[in-house]
């Protein structure tokens, strides 16, 4: 038996009969997911050359994973929060899910804005959330991931933000999604505050119900948020670490989300290399990120498991770009991919992606195939041994542990697909508002459904997506409306309406292409 | 093997080595802990007579409880909260652990009270409570008791208060005390409300750092937080229950402390049987958290582990009764026990307490012998094969097996001590402010630090404590004041001083004993 495998043979003996449970190798599996952290925002570069970008961020622990592990140069999410995480949690498209956009802290509202400018109407969608349990209103129901890993014999805990679900639902409970543990997470998708100074926001006069849980030993402390969390994670990791349990951390960062708090550890760095205060505080925040990174690799190697455990790195979304607080122009944050948070462009949905486990991935290398966030679903599952579990939704992810394992099979029959049939601020983004959009290959569509019009990109080639080709391309783009539509009409997928006779907005095929 | 008996063998075949963990008989355990519930609060008469205030209570999981079980008639706590909670934790007295009082939510902030007509000063005592982490200024160092069962084997789970300590030290969270999972419990005595509608307190105008932490998914419904911690613990059991590993669940329930919301599910009864507002109110809490025993009591059943489970039912200190919000008048809700909450008169500190253990511990027994709070730590350490551990604190109490086992042995030379050097309220009570006690067989002495004035009570004849014998028996005063001094000098416990003059008040052996 070599190093990095473990074997676990129980011999239970209860009331006189023997229940042999079969001995399986078991890696420990870590999702390592940052929020809001966009593809450039690193000093690992994602892109083929090096931008500057990367020259001024510092993840020295990001560099190391990247070393000792694969990077996914085409690894997408959904645009905004919630989708990204319940499709983590279910293997479902956001388009199938319905949790189109992000959930509100309390139940039955509706995140989504609306401007006297916006002719559209946003349409229903699952803004309750996930739920584990049937029959909750405008929730998708579903079996989530960490009740099958914990099915699989795993240890199961969540630490950070969850943002599954609404307040006053059961997503809103890590514990009701099969964690053992959770640390923190509830129905906030943001802190109040990064400082232990300001007790994370469990202040007088702050909104009491976004304020983070289960840190008040640090209230009053100079620990910042993202050090309390990946301390109560180690801490967590103590019981099945003993116990020689095979271990699912969901380590979910709230950094390098808004608000834009400075880590006071790391920011003198950025403010000597020059950058103006939003830049600095940002970089400060995905350096502390970082850090917390490097702490959890440091745990694992300490006690041994480092190479028994599978880490992957993700972002739930874009970078956020819509303004200049975090330094740079407006939607420009993360060129050379197009727009941020929100967008189906490039740089709302493509995000830094690593993946480590010694033994099965090979160090060092960089992969261009595309994932997607519902593939983690399958793919966990297989690695946990529990493959093909009975699962109440139909999962559309496909394991990428042939990624993992270095096949050099291409599966050139795949389309992704996002959907935000939603509006994200009170200020109109045709960028971002009311969008739909697929890859396939090389090629992707976009569908602008406030404006009826559709777009085509050669991605190889213009990953920027500046030059719109869909007039050149009509027969790419039939076959592209017709695969979207084909799966937003499979799906049941939330449309938006006319605010003005009010009928449903077409469907992708049945968009007349610009200059056709 | 009997039924109720649990054999565990684990065969762990690790790297090439084989690690045998040899099998051995754990119960779970559960320890059921109500805050500020009275000795006359319930339909169990822990008094030899049935009093007219257990015919008004309902609790009828509390009868089933002691029918299964045995009864303690002489069950102690310190009288107040976190003194309790912390001999729990450590074992050891209060007058040793010096966290004598209560303690507040922010770190460095004694809760004492004072008054202009207080002739003495408070001494400085452990206002920052107890502490797993050497070093915490003002802060009990020591192992605590769920480490020491994790030690041994134990899946640990916090539900409900924890209030060990203050906000910003290592001990506001039970994740430092060796306990697996934490729900809800941190520095917070009490909540802000019972009711999910108004989220327990975690809502815009209420004081946030007391919000109680953790049930996010029943905000805004009509979940009791009695209820809603119930059904936390629950869900927490299911992870030990599958993998068949001896638990040990600390059920600490909020209620029934103040605020005074009543459960609406419950206080109709209270009502149509004529009590007034505040009683109606008081007894459907006590019906709540009735309620709560036994849904965890079915929840044994059906899972068909009530038989290896041992629980121990307990209150954290006396009822309230310095006011007339539950009912009653003024410091006579517990009579024949004189006085209440924060006194060390009989109703401030002795409890209501049941422990059921089926196979071990005789059904529908009582018991009259004493025991008292800091004794649960060795028992415990006992009933989990782990007695005798190793702790940095000297261990003050006595494991109470031989009584559970129902051995006939009475320790004579026994002496419980109580020590309060501190002023409760802002009101001046003479009855609870800077008291110390001590109580060996039938005897009891207090001493009034303030007045310099001993009392002596023969409790079978006078559990009320209104006829002071001191002046009868000057040589039991002598003997026991000598006693408490040995102790309080030994453990070199905080003694107040003269706030004129500024010298400490008399050792209890140095005051003259009144009419002698």
């Amino acid at each position: 038996m070599g190093i990095g495998k473990r074997f676990v043979v129980k011999l239970v003996f209860l009331a006189g009969c023997w229940h042999v449970a079969t001995g399986s190798e078991k890696p420990n599996i870590v999702v390592f997911l940052v929020d809001d952290m966009g593809w450039m925002d690193s000093s690992v570069p994602f892109c083929d050359a090096e931008m500057p970008r990367n020259q001024w961020f510092h993840t020295p622990n990001m560099e190391r994973l990247a070393k000792q592990g694969m990077l996914f140069t085409n690894a997408y999410a959904t645009s905004v929060c919630t989708p990204t995480r319940v499709s983590l949690m279910t293997g479902m498209n956001a388009a199938h899910h319905r949790v189109t956009n992000w959930t509100s802290r309390p139940r039955d509202i509706p995140s989504d804005f609306d401007s006297e400018t916006n002719p559209l109407k946003t349409p229903v969608w699952n803004y309750n959330g996930f739920s584990p349990v049937a029959d909750i209103e405008h929730t998708v129901y579903g079996t989530p991931l960490p009740a099958l890993l914990a099915d699989a014999g795993y240890f199961t805990i969540h630490v950070g933000k969850a943002h599954f679900a609404a307040a006053g639902t059961p997503g809103a409970s890590p514990y009701n999604m099969g964690f053992v543990v959770n640390k923190s997470g509830n129905m906030a998708g943001m802190p109040q505050s990064y400082y232990g100074e300001q007790n994370y926001g469990n202040i007088e006069g702050k909104t009491t119900d976004i304020a983070i849980h289960d840190l008040t030993e640090y209230y009053g402390t100079s620990t910042y948020l993202t050090e309390a969390i990946t301390r109560e994670a180690l801490k967590a990791l103590d019981y099945p670490v003993k116990t020689k349990t095979p271990f699912f951390l969901y380590m979910a960062h709230y950094a390098v989300h808004l608000p834009l708090h400075e880590d006071p550890r790391f920011v003198q760095r950025f403010y000597d290399a020059g950058l103006d205060s939003g830049a600095a505080k940002f970089s400060s925040m995905v350096a502390s990120m970082d850090h917390s990174l490097g702490e959890l690799m440091d745990y694992l190697e300490e006690k041994g498991i480092a190479d028994e455990t599978l880490i992957l790195f993700f972002s739930d979304n874009g970078g956020h770009s819509i303004n200049t607080r975090k330094g740079g122009k407006a939607h420009t944050q993360n060129l050379p991919l197009k727009e941020g948070k929100g967008s189906l462009h490039e740089g709302g949905i493509r995000v830094p992606m690593i993946a480590k486990w010694p033994g099965h991935v090979k160090a060092g290398s960089r992969e261009h195939r595309s994932v997607i966030v519902e593939d983690f679903f399958p793919t966990l599952l297989e690695v946990a041994g529990n493959k093909g579990a009975k699962t109440i939704q139909r999962v559309d992810g496909r394991s990428f542990m042939p990624l993992l394992k270095g096949t050099h099979a291409v599966d050139t029959s795949r389309a992704l697909i996002w959907h935000y049939p939603n509006k994200w601020k009170k200020e109109d983004f045709a960028t971002i508002d009311y969008l739909s959009a697929i890859r396939k290959g090389e090629w992707k569509l976009i569908y602008h459904m406030a404006e009826g019009k559709l777009s085509l990109y050669h991605l190889a080639t213009d990953m920027g997506e500046v030059n719109d080709i869909a007039g050149k391309h009509p027969d790419k783009v039939r076959e592209l409306t017709r695969l979207l539509t084909d799966k937003l009409k499979g799906w049941n997928s939330p449309m938006p309406s006319f605010k003005e006779g009010g009928q449903q907005v077409p469907w992708p095929d049945e968009v007349v292409i610009n200059n056709e």
